[in-house]
């Protein structure tokens, strides 16, 4: 077994990658075969081990992403989830790679995004304004500038500080972007023409009814029906709301399952998954005026396309 | 991630240490978390993947058993089953070791039975019978070589030639056994003090009215429905019986299903799981001419305990 660490995967696959992998595979989904993800717990609170195998059978390569939530890490230091991909190479039987899954989870979770702006946003979309500047952001980040071209990005964060730890990280990479910080999230909605929400809150992060024609919204945050960070107020406003996955969302997403239940948006108005979305290949909003949505969970398929993509990858290096 | 192949890890955990860990384990079973463990067809027939997690939360140690199925594999000289395990520190959420999960499998397999020969079998037994001499079966001998003072060894192969080779192989660590094939299953079963049967068969291996007063058998073959290589009409004339788990055989043991079926020993019949026989500590048959049977289809938590003893000593040299 090989074992390919973070800074290997990092160096080695890419966000336009993750977006590639992930939109090829919606073109041969036959070949996977999920399982239901298992959940142990191991300790007080959210401490617990999650195991979530997924295989395509058509391509003979199966994967195993072992996740560790240990919620105290954060004050030791360490990160809260830390994920490890195994493959196995179906054909031989043989367990074949050992991954850091971390990143790779950040990777794929930008990628959704990326994908969902590609055919939702304005195409002359250069305002990117982030709402939570936590350990998913970056990837997210990465995401947008790989399919618009954002010149500016504007950064709210509950901690200032950790916005402008972030604003800092952000320049650094890229010197040409104009990057701030708001203390008022309005003044945020109300700027950006791409509005993405990665934060865990369990209360809307943002106004309906402030935000502006023409803008598109990712919610990558709410993983869990208690977390709302989307105000679901948007969702009857919006010309378009597309999920990731159907049944992830309405069995995880706090927002929408609220929406559901309260008859603000049901379901069933969804206009589409992401795969959906994908394999139409065009842009979906009606005008540059349309408010649009895009609702992400995560999905182990997801996992699958690009754990695979960098297996193939790394065993050719 | 430290990786440690099947060769480092057979140099450093052995038979003794494997029965020594599971009888460890069953003083301290209530940190265990188990899940079902998850299937996932990859193929044609039996080919599939087999995901098997286990937690141990007082010791803050879990293990994934990762496990692929390639019935093909033989005729291309790979072995069918091919196991993989690894463990995350649940103190701090890392992944931490990869380790061969195939001989693992074979020698708590080993140990379960070695529990049962302790603590069933006449203590002056010395001539172990062994029906099945394929890939399970040498682990199989160091268990009851390590528990009994075992002398003599009778082998029984439906292939003649792989009995031979097995032979070779066991005088060749042993060469103070007296080691013999037969080609008459009856010629093993006369003369064994205790019988170890690990094959696959769909049907009894052996006559249950050949067996002698005072023989103790351990089944380990049968892990499916359909599998029944213990001629169940032995098992009302046992002494004693005891399962490894309850759960696991009521579900998975073929012989012991058709048993309680046909009402020739009911499920409740049974005189207790390996933990208990393992706690109470002392031999539990009446007298020398008892016939005392146990039948074995394995659980994660015999895993965790040889994974959690390998890992430990592995770590440390």
């Amino acid at each position: 077994m090989k074992v390919f660490n973070e800074e290997k995967v990092k160096n080695t696959y890419q966000m336009s990658d993750a977006i590639n992998d992930i939109e090829q595979l919606f073109t041969d989904m036959d070949g996977i075969s999920l399982a239901q993800r298992t959940v142990i717990p191991t300790g007080e609170g959210a401490k617990s081990m999650l195991y979530m195998p997924c295989v395509h059978t058509g391509r003979q390569l199966g994967i195993v992403k072992i996740t560790s939530i240990t919620p105290d890490n954060p004050q030791n230091g360490r990160p809260t989830t830390q994920g490890n991909i195994i493959v196995t190479d179906l054909e031989t039987g043989e367990h074949v790679v050992s991954m850091d899954g971390s990143y790779l989870t950040r990777l794929r979770t930008g990628a959704l995004s990326g994908i969902a702006t590609k055919y939702l946003s304005r195409e002359n979309a250069t305002t990117l304004g982030m709402i939570g500047t936590g350990g998913m952001a970056y990837e997210q980040l990465l995401a947008n500038i790989e399919v618009r071209d954002i010149e500016r990005v504007i950064l709210f964060n509950r901690t200032v500080d950790k916005a402008e730890d972030f604003k800092a990280r952000v320049l650094a990479a890229f010197p040409n972007l104009s990057v701030e910080v708001v203390d008022d999230v309005k003044k945020l909605v109300e700027q950006a023409d791409i509005i993405n929400c990665q934060t865990q809150s369990s209360e809307p992060v943002f106004d309906a009814d402030t935000v502006q024609p023409g803008t598109h919204i990712n919610g990558i945050g709410s993983y869990r029906p208690d977390m709302k960070e989307i105000d679901n107020r948007i969702l009857p406003k919006a010309d378009k709301v597309y999920f990731d996955d159907f049944e992830g969302v309405k069995e995880e997403a706090g927002e929408i399952i609220e929406a559901n239940e309260k008859g603000i948006f049901k379901f069933e108005d969804v206009d589409g998954d992401l795969k959906a979305l994908s394999l139409n290949g065009q842009l979906q909003r009606t005008d540059d005026d349309s408010i649009t949505v895009f609702k992400c969970v995560g999905a182990a398929y997801f996992d699958l396309a690009v754990a695979l993509g960098a297996y193939e990858r790394l065993i050719q290096q």
